[in-house]
């Protein structure tokens, strides 16, 4: 008999549920939409519908568990917190209790980082290994840590913020209100900086207009087209992520960091100068022992077969 | 019935035999010298012999465990690497194997800070919590990390290298040939160049001679007296490992971090700027959640209660 996961996946346009098998394939997806629903009971009736629909329609009789990778979730309590920004439901939404009440199943509530991190270890490039960290480079820059097999949530319940570790003290401002995380050196917009002052290195400053206009998305595909200015805005982005993930090595000795994101899609433009940059930077004990590779989780799966991991997760 | 532990503490110059009953009381010590034995066999017979002695005195029947805090150890191995500096034996030291067979025992054997950690949790000021990290201040800095009541150790076994996180780039030139780690601005030689720093901030610089001659013991001692140079020696210590202990926090959330080693012995000299700067640079996430503390276990008792608190590591 085959087991199948559910995994979903909750962000503030649509929540994706999808039906994993146990090879890792998402057989099955239904979506609905997070901004139709206001409060938490006709919320989980509808994802409980979506999912009783997408057992049917594969003939699934059971599921083996649920998982549920949430912003601003609360792994211990299983929950999502009040007040969350982006989604419409602004009371508390106690997933965990809700959805084991209806299905009578393990349910997993955790962010989405975690999930892609532990989705990583379950059913991508980190399979077979018990220590890594994730990286996901977008907007902001969020990490999940896998110690010893098992995610690193902390005494707090929301450890593995590495986004926010600072690489450069009195360095330049970040959202959290403080300075110098690597966030604002290797996010989307972080990378759009290191393009501005690649530019004006290269003694072609870009004018206001040109700034306002810049995406991490052009600079990715200028890279990969191998524009020496683009180029060079990943190297700055390299050295410092260089440095952040070495000091995160100091920490956990993780046989593996994953990249994913957007801008991870600079492929070589990124890969290659971090490569050096976080040999250069890291302790000789981890020297050529721990590797940088792209996640091999495919994008467009990658948030359910997260969700659907963190499901599994040992109890 | 009591229970009794043996911890081993191998220092360049003596071993320190000790036996500790199941409240955390070492109730004898032996002491051997290391610099006397050159090779394994000698060596791990005369350990044997201590702990004879020391079970036969105190009227001790049986040892549940024996923990070994050794330099340059091999946790996953049980053995002291080959070519360890400070050691008179050269060769490897396989001490889990060799004394398992003497004693029919677990053995486990694991770098100082490491058991400095453990021994924190079972038997100090971390009793109860289930995440903690210590940091030892000394020639260098040594760290050990628990996670979820457990040592993160690594992929590559040598994990938990707080000290050798980079807070500044291009900072000051560290032992480990790369710049800017922590250890260069908080041990016991970063304090006293701090020192150099603050005295000349006051427009007193020292001569090479009172440069040469300080240590950072005259540092503590005169910054408990209230010197006001000794003090901001201090609070540039802070500043630093402030940021280092904040970064640290993003990784595993713990309940409290703990310092050991001389210079605490500054105290509030140290304690007070350093809890400042390390809420200002915590992520809000964090914020007053985090205890920053001193160790609880008796400076002269630590080490043997670390070595006999890892041996009775969850297996």
């Amino acid at each position: 008999m085959n087991n199948y996961f559910i995994g979903i996946d909750i962000g503030g346009t649509n929540t994706d549920i999808g039906l994993v098998d146990t090879n890792g394939h998402v057989i099955g997806r239904q979506r609905i939409s997070t901004q139709t629903f206001t409060d938490k009971e006709s919320y989980v009736a509808a994802m409980a519908e979506g999912i009783r629909t997408l057992m049917q329609t594969h003939g699934a009789s059971h599921t083996a568990s649920i998982g549920i990778g949430a912003p601003n979730s609360n792994f211990f309590e299983g929950c999502i917190e009040a007040g969350t920004a982006n989604l419409p439901i602004k009371e508390r939404i106690p997933l965990k209790e809700m959805m084991e009440r209806i299905f009578n199943v393990p349910v997993v509530v955790d962010n989405d980082a975690n999930a892609a991190a532990y989705g990583e270890m379950i059913y991508g490039g980190g399979r077979g290994m018990r220590h890594l960290i994730t990286i996901t480079l977008g907007t902001g820059i969020g990490s999940g840590i896998i110690v010893d097999g098992r995610l690193v949530h902390g005494h707090t319940g929301n450890a593995g913020e590495l986004g926010h570790s600072i690489v450069m003290p009195h360095g330049r401002p970040c959202g959290c209100g403080r300075r110098g995380c690597i966030e604002t050196y290797a996010s989307a917009h972080g990378i759009c900086q290191n393009y501005v002052e690649a530019a004006e290195e290269a003694g072609r400053p870009l004018s206001v207009a040109e700034r306002k206009a810049l995406t991490c998305q052009q600079v990715g595909e200028a890279a990969r087209q191998g524009d020496p200015i683009a180029c060079r805005a990943y190297e700055i982005t390299a050295q410092w992520l260089g440095i952040a993930l070495a000091n995160a090595a100091n920490f956990s000795a993780p046989e593996a960091i994953f990249l994913m994101g957007g801008p991870t899609r600079a492929g070589e433009a990124l890969l290659q100068p971090l490569r050096k940059a976080f040999e250069e930077n890291l302790l000789f004990l981890y020297k050529n022992k721990i590797s940088i590779r792209l996640s091999e989780l495919d994008g467009n799966d990658a948030a359910i077969l997260g969700a659907a991991a963190i499901g599994r997760m040992e109890r």
